[in-house]
Order: C-alpha cells, then sequence, then structure tokens
C-alpha cells in the first residue's frame, strides 16, 4: 500500500471519529468547548492509550499538529451541518468502518515492531480502534455503546488477526487492504444482517 | 515466599477480579464483548495505572500474555455459571481479598525498586489494588463503590505500610505473608464486624 | 518570576484544587477515603495527564511527596469546616483562577522545554489546568461541567497562548505574571459580566 493511501486512511480515519464525537457532544447539548474536546478524544483516545501501554511517548498528536489541525477544521465545518450529515449517515459509516480498519492495522504494527506477542497485538489493535468510543461516551455519561450492541471489536479482531497471518507470507500493502476490507465487510454485513455476538443470558 | 507462592497469589488475585467484573458486567446486561472488556479492565487496570506512573512500560500485561489468557479463560468458564457463583460468595471474598493483599504488596515493591519515597509506595500499592475496581465502576456509569462503603481501601493502606516496616528487618517472604495477611484480615473483621470509617458528615 | 512565587502559585493552586474536589465529593455523601481521593485527583489529575502525553515519568507527585502531604492536610482541614468554607468563595475563587493560571504556564513551559509545537503547548497547558476537574466530574458520575458552562478552558488557551508569545521578548517572570493575570482576569471577567461561548445550537 503506498504511503499516501496509508495517510488517505488515517486522515479519513481522524475526521470519522471527529465527526461522530461533535454529533454525540451536540446530542448532549454541549457548549462550543466541549463539543471540541469530544470530538478530540474520540478522535486521538485510541491511539493515545495505545501509545500508553507500549510506552511509546509523547504520545502521536502530542509529537504532530496535523491531528489537532484536521480535527479542530473538522469540528469548525461539522458544526452548522449537524443536521445535514445525520443524512450521510451511510458514507460517515462507511469513513468510520475505513477509519476502524486502519487504526486496527497501525495499531497491530506497532505492536509487531515493540516485539510484542501476536495475541497482545491484535489486543493492541483492537484497544486502538475502540477505545476513542469508549471515552467519548464515558465523558458523555452513558455505558459504552460498544459493550451493548456493536459488533466493531469483533471486526478489529477479525481484521487484526488476518493481518498478522497474511503479512507474513503477502506483501504488506496487500495484507493491510485485505485486513482493513474484513474489518469494513464485517461492519456492513453486522448492520445489514443484523449479526450478534452470542446471547450470554437465559431467556 | 516463594516465587511459587507468589504465582499462586498473582492467579488467584487475577481470577477473582475478572470474576467480580464478569458478574458485575452481566448484572448490566453487556454483551459478551462487553463482559470480556469489564473483566479485562478489573483485573488489569490496577497494574496498569501503577506502570503508567512510574514509567514501567510497555505495561505489565502487554508484556507477558498469560494476564490476557488467564482472564479470557475466567471470563468463559465464569459466564455460564454466573448465578451459582454468587453462591460461591465467601470464597470469592477469600480470593479478592487475598489478590488485594498481593497487588498491594507489589505495588510496594515497585515503589522500592523505583527507588519512592515510603510514603507514596503506599500510595501506589493502594492504587495498584483499588484502581481496577473504580474504573469497572466508571465504565458502568456507577459512583465507584470504594468510594461510598468499602473499608479495604484502609486495608491496602495498612498492609502496605506493615510490609515497608517490616521488610526492613524480616526476611522477605516473612514480610509478605504477615502485610497480605493483615490485608485480608482487616477486610474479613470489617465485613463481619461492620467496621466504618468515621463519619465526616454532621448528623 | 522568582522561584518563591512559582512555589507559592504551585501550593495555592493544589489546595484549591483538593478543596474543590473535597466540596463536590461532600455533595455526594462520600466517605473520608472517597473525599481524600477525589480531592486527589482533582488537584493532581492534570499534572499526571500531562506527564503521561509527554512521557516524562514517573509523574510529577510519585517523585515528591509534597504534592501528597499538601493534599492530605487539606483534606483534613476542610472536612470539619466544609460548611463555612461555601462563604468564603469569592477567595477560593481567587485561589482557583490562580491555579489554573500557574498549571497552565507549567503546561506550556514543559511543552516548550520538551520541544513540542507551539499549538499543542497550549492544548498541553491547557490539559494540565482542565483535567484534573474533569476527573472530578468523572468519578462522581457527573457530565463533565467544563463541557457545559465554564469559560475557563477559554481563559487557559488565551493565558497560554500569551505566554508563548510574550516569554520570547519579554523576561519568563514578566511573561508568567503576565500570562497568568490574563487567565484570572478572564475568569472574574466571564463570571462577573456573563461572559459565554458563541451559541452552537439554532433557537
Amino acid at each position: 500500500m503506498d504511503i499516501d493511501v496509508l495517510l488517505i486512511l488515517d486522515i479519513l480515519g481522524t475526521v470519522a471519529f471527529a465527526i461522530s464525537g461533535v454529533l454525540a457532544a451536540m446530542d448532549k447539548k454541549l457548549d462550543l468547548f466541549g463539543v471540541i474536546i469530544i470530538a478530540f478524544v474520540t478522535a486521538i483516545g485510541g491511539g493515545t492509550l495505545r501509545d500508553f501501554l507500549i510506552g511509546d511517548l509523547p504520545v502521536a498528536w502530542i509529537r504532530d499538529i496535523s491531528y489537532t489541525a484536521i480535527i479542530i477544521l473538522t469540528v469548525v465545518i461539522t458544526i452548522p451541518f449537524n443536521r445535514d450529515i445525520v443524512n450521510l449517515r451511510k458514507t460517515l459509516f462507511l469513513f468510520d468502518s475505513l477509519g476502524i480498519g486502519f487504526f486496527t492495522i497501525v495499531g497491530v504494527q506497532k505492536g509487531i515492531m515493540t516485539g510484542l506477542h501476536p495475541g497482545i497485538c491484535v489486543v493492541l489493535g483492537t484497544v486502538s480502534a475502540c477505545f476513542g468510543g469508549v471515552i467519548r461516551d464515558i465523558l458523555l455519561n452513558n455505558i459504552p455503546i460498544i459493550f451493548r450492541k456493536e459488533i466493531y471489536a469483533s471486526a478489529c479482531i477479525a481484521g487484526g488477526s488476518l493481518y498478522l497471518v497474511s503479512s507474513s507470507f503477502l506483501s504488506l500493502p496487500v495484507s493491510e487492504v485485505l485486513s482493513i476490507s474484513v474489518v469494513v465487510l464485517i461492519r456492513i454485513g453486522a448492520v445489514r444482517y443484523k449479526w450478534q455476538l452470542p446471547n450470554i443470558y437465559r431467556k
């Protein structure tokens, strides 16, 4: 995968996560500053926890102001159009899924570079992709939605595992495209066909 | 104390914390993935914060997949038996107390090794033992139970202080057994005799 | 600015933040231990996150027991007088604003020393000053007040930016006094004249 494609996915993912933060924050009628913060933590929360856990400090967004700039720009553009954006739900969902796929693979790659156990690499990728949404929900005083009905952690685990296996015999770009596609397809399938985790409660 | 005894305590504590996470998460009807996450953060939350604070990164569970394996195994075994496990409340309470005692001592030891002030070592031990439960409660949108009626932070402070003092003139294994016993006995005493912190509110 | 003045501001800020934690915790009827914890995280939360983000570990309060000592002393003195302290609201507000100003400048300075982008330095200063209050509110199961109606993040951004610019052509002490004064004045102005962030919702 060309470095530019990775860059585009990183930006798309950051923008999609920031937008999901704006919409959630405006739903709770936060003020401008609150909306910016929620957009920010949604977009950078997962990567921040990932960098904390492996000790790659200062964390990514502290070293590179582009993330902050992209997020603030996204917030400024999103706020006036927040009602219209709801109509772009399908586009947003696609961006969001691409972002999740991308962040999963980056997390797995960072784990491999740090020399971690393969299983931990997959956990790290999943944490990178999911934690931003978790902290968004905690700050807004909701039980994280991922704990209730989202299947996307499963998508991250599947995509991350596939990357781990496939990257050892395929070229990295092919392995990256393949793994991100699996994350996106599982998410789409989960929504369209209402896939759910097995019920663990007695009827 | 033989290294194997420490290992057994570590496993017992991790299992007990993971079980307490499973029960709390099922109480809120989370899905399978949510239950795994809550079990996970309950079991590794305290140690993770401890390692962040002193800069011992990557954190322990990232370096060693055993924790992840033990926790997932515990979740898988606990879920089908969650109603029966409630009947094992006394056994669980003992495991949990052993785990708290163990995590307190490990935190104090890590503080000593890092060359921290004795008072900070005790704080670090207490944080290690208590923070997993705090983050479990935050994620489940409860005010942490430890802030309301649990005396176990006091037990950690007492046990941690005793270890700090006793380890300078007793052999380490004796000092460890003694301190962990104090934590366990204070918790048992607190429940049996309804010990409470002094009331700070005017009647 | 003389080092003693910085020290006094650090202590004043820590005390003010700890008191705000005590009052918020007693409002929710937490027990003694809960009150201590909330006071503690309110006072050291912002600096802890700052040190995590830039990788300056162990974090400040772990290396220096004075913070812990000051906070516990503050809690012990505050608890019996908690109702009377409410009458000192104006004094507290001033201490609190001084503390916010001080923590903002320290965050910006640490960012500069780490060689970060100026924009990130301001973000770091703002995070240092605001995050303690955010984590206090999360632990007490409130939506952080800063997301709803407090203008003080804006005060931090203004003061932090001013420090960044002015410190390049004024002496550091002058620049510090100036920037902290701006933070304090914006907060006072915001309360007196009911300054608000622009409304982002359609009427």
